[in-house]
């Protein structure tokens, strides 16, 4: 019990030091001016070492032995365990020089990623890739052996905890078979219906930024809890207690802000409710990225492009940007929000040809792992995945495989967290629906409470305590579950 | 040469460890949600922690040794070795556990203090307060005996090094003497003259700001290295490259915002011009508190509340408020920011009797140090020097004794700064004014940068590289003296 109490102690202090960097990167995102660049990124550059140094320092090694099967230690005490061993593993099983060559290759490729996409030259990217690939490759190797996994389930790990690569082959097979004769039948559906007109105006910031946080409140976005700023790039940062979430403005589409925001609402609400007594522990935090982007997009897509909320939310748009036109009914705003296009880019991409861009990601990525796929032969690969999976060939590299920054640093294993997320939101919305009596009634209204307290009571209060299957079981009854989406997507985007 | 770029990259850590302190502080008087407050005093007792033990690492103390007196090291580098040396004593000559005591009894006494003057309960108060001064008279005799100065001097030494209590006695015996008849001559003076008449009417917050940068950018600060924010209690934060200023505003009183953000951005200028090449070493922080006052002194006493600004800057106020009756003429503006009362509250005090509330306070707690006032007798003790010094007398403690909360936890030693900050200004002041062949044409004309850039020169851009007086006889020619302030005094408050 001594030694537990000392890894409470020590992992609060982790918790805290990890609070601050976040609170220095939003201040860095939407505050800083820039003349305060330099000395920030001396700031982060030093926080991060000595953040290192906590997560290394080889008491907790000690601790975790004699704490050893966790006797005599509560349920969340033994989870909270759990998880401090899973850190701690992570953290200290690859040598200090080959975490740091990884860093600096990676910053490497991610620099010259910016000019080399600019220029759609992968040739000269291609190096560069070939050498984080080889230390990622390198990293899974040891984190494999340590954690007895195949290798690119060693990287997942570092993301979504307790899904393995063979469920989701499974699931992604079968998604991609699902996939591209679905979307054939959507475009033709959506072929016959008006076209959707994105409502067009001057939409003042201010006015958006009201908006939105009226979106939140009814969301139950706590204001006590959380701020709504400007940056670049939206997200959702902060701790329990204390949420930044950021959106950015464009004054032409006020849509772009406010589907934002309800995205990453969804995330700040799964932070708000993480249990509050275990908000500095391990066991406290969210459970994977997959799991807060099931959030998310409950709220951003499950909730916040359905027909319901449309009826909801057009008169809340008509009062607030004072326009009476057709283009703000709710049958409008609602065709708009559910328009399915084959595209290029991932991030621009639909809620069904969105799977297809990870599926083809996460196929490439793993065969790179695997050693199956050399980086000279990617973007044939990336080609070819695109034309099987969305129906379409990019014309060059820039908008095909040197899309994306993830894998420039390493960050392999990620991608499969966006699709297993909208996996999980489909399943837990089922389950929700069922319960709850359908939500569709409650979201017409406005009315979210429930659905929020559904969510908090089977997902953000648990917070690390089970694995993500487990969790899954209980709030649904079930293993996780591509029948729930398919279903979903049969729904909004199929003739009744 | 080694021990040297050893203590340079220990301070440089310690530095930037300050800078990520003073950006969390920022953030919680500007921006945290009241749920972050428990997150937030969790997360700077961590970082005052770790703060501590960099500040107090062994290697400093054998890195200085080995430095020695510094042979082969640069002016620049022997003055950063001597302010290391003067950090390094403040912060290891006193036993931990004494400041720990100091700090809890302190934060005890502060909290004693809020209620107890609210009920006007001096003896509720005495008890804490004594322990207060007890630990601090501990601390002021171990510092006192190592850096074999007077006990007094050792706390000044804290705040503003390099002035003694002996310089300071007749610079403030001098002054105590010429303030009372001075102040019923300008009294008796004002009298004759027309009654200042406040500005009132509705001043929108938005404007106000809008006003405070136009101010601020005019003045020089740079909005590339700097934010204006608001918070309950105005400072100036941050570092140089990024500086944080805050204000409040009274809407129905824009010149209680706008003299505040004069008063701050003479602090911000100082932060700015601090020598870049040193910015995270000790000799690149700025002299001392004094020192500091006397930049925002400067900027709102010295410019701020002159005629020459008044002539300048009535245009502009009502250009932004639009609004053009007699209130908004230069003549009243001036009369409004120069108009002198005898009043009971220090904070709330003009430009003439604010040196005497400080003359006060500095005699008390010189007093209370020596062990020649006990805190029984502090009550009367006040009560007579106000009467003395200020010609008036508290009815009651709240607005008497216990109005301040610096005694509290034990800040001895901070009050005369702003005495010898308001001295220094016009020292340098009339300094200035002689080589730039008269300050109030340019300020009429709202060009502020030569009188910036004067100060730039030899204020800023010296840092910690000389001790105050020195600074003071390189920029003015001679040591500190009262009578450039007595003489300011003259020629604002009677008549021409």
């Amino acid at each position: 019990m001594e030694a537990y109490k000392k890894l409470e102690a020590h992992f609060a202090d982790i918790s805290r030091f990890g609070e601050v960097r976040a609170v220095m990167h939003w201040d860095m995102a939407t505050n800083m001016p820039s003349g305060g660049a330099k000395a920030r990124g001396e700031q982060l550059a030093m926080l991060k070492g000595i953040h290192h140094e906590m997560v290394t320092d080889p008491r907790v090694g000690q601790w975790l032995e004699e704490v050893g099967d966790g006797e005599g230690l509560s349920d969340w005490q033994q989870a909270n365990v759990a998880e401090m061993r899973r850190d701690w593993l992570h953290q200290n099983c690859v040598p200090a020089d080959l975490i740091k060559e990884l860093s600096r290759k990676g910053s490497e490729c991610e620099m010259v990623w910016r000019t080399a996409r600019k220029d759609d030259d992968f040739a000269r990217l291609a190096p560069y890739l070939q050498e984080v690939l080889k230390l990622t490759r390198e990293v899974a190797a040891i984190k494999a052996e340590a954690f007895g996994v195949p290798l690119y389930d060693a990287l997942l790990d570092q993301y979504e905890p307790g899904i393995s690569s063979a469920e989701i082959d499974v699931i992604f097979d079968d998604l991609a078979a699902f996939l591209p004769p679905f979307l054939e039948e959507v475009l033709a559906y959506q072929a016959t219906q008006p076209e959707p007109r994105r409502p067009t105006g001057h939409f003042q910031e201010a006015t958006q930024k009201k908006l939105a946080q009226e979106l939140m409140r009814r969301l139950g976005f706590d204001f006590d809890q959380g701020r709504l700023d400007t940056s670049h790039h939206p997200f959702c940062g902060g701790y329990p207690t204390d949420v930044r979430l950021t959106t950015f403005y464009d004054e032409s589409n006020f849509l772009k802000a406010i589907m934002g925001v309800l995205h990453e609402t969804g995330h700040a609400l799964y932070t708000m409710g993480l249990p509050p007594d275990w908000r500095d522990q391990p066991v406290g935090k969210a459970r994977g990225m997959a799991m807060h982007e099931s959030q998310s997009l409950f709220v951003e897509m499950q909730v916040g492009r359905s027909e319901a909320f449309s009826r909801w939310v057009a008169p809340i748009y008509r009062d607030i940007f004072g326009e009476m036109d057709n283009d703000w009914s709710a049958e409008n705003l609602y065709r708009v929000n559910t328009q399915v296009e084959r595209s290029l880019i991932r991030v621009d991409a639909d809620e069904v040809t969105y799977p297809a861009h990870v599926i083809l990601r996460y196929r490439l990525e793993k065969a790179m792992i695997a050693g199956d796929l050399e980086i000279a032969d990617l973007p044939d690969a990336w080609n070819e995945g695109m034309e099987e999976l969305v129906g379409i060939t990019p014309d060059d590299d820039r908008d095909g495989c040197m899309q994306d920054i993830h894998w420039m640093d390493g960050a392999i294993g990620y991608f499969p967290t966006y699709t297993l997320g909208a996996l999980i939101a489909a399943q837990l919305f089922a389950s929700a629906d069922e319960e709850l009596d359908g939500i569709e009634g409650l979201v017409e209204k406005g009315d979210f409470a429930p659905v929020i307290g559904w969510l908090g009571d089977k997902v953000h209060s648990v917070g690390s305590r089970l694995p993500t299957n487990e969790l899954l079981v209980q709030a649904t009854g079930r293993e996780l579950d591509a029948s729930f989406f398919k279903d979903h997507l049969r729904r909004r985007y199929l003739p009744k």
